[in-house]
């Protein structure tokens, strides 16, 4: 069973580094990869932010977030 | 052919859990990741540095670092 991962971002340079590095990265087979443009999709800030999520770019991998880098804050988003 | 990984850490709650979640997370079949202690291996904060780690945890894919979270500086490890 796969479970889940959640990367979430801005479109930011910072971002889209980490994107194609470790989003890509995963194990496809052991992760499903949702990868969320929180700029686009302002209605998903709120389930980033109840996983934890402070910045981004951000991964949560089994509910635990992870801010790789720095790209933005989550409240520059809004 | 597999590329290398690197997961930095300092044996903090804040590297294990990332080690334990990002680090696992990595396709192994594509990626050779190598994990290093620099609390224990301090011969290797040359090469940290030189990747651009600043802190750690930090995983430093196909030579890019990502800092993920925060545990502890670079410099306080020395």
């Amino acid at each position: 069973m796969t479970k889940k991962a959640v990367f979430y971002h801005a479109g930011c340079p910072v971002c889209v580094e980490a994107e194609q590095s470790i989003a890509h990265a995963l194990d496809h087979a052991r992760y499903d990869v949702e990868v969320v443009h929180l700029g686009e999709r302002k209605d998903r800030i709120k389930d980033a932010e109840t996983a934890g999520v402070k910045s981004v770019p951000a991964l949560v991998l089994d509910g635990l977030p992870f801010h790789i880098n720095f790209g933005a804050a989550l409240e520059a988003l809004k």
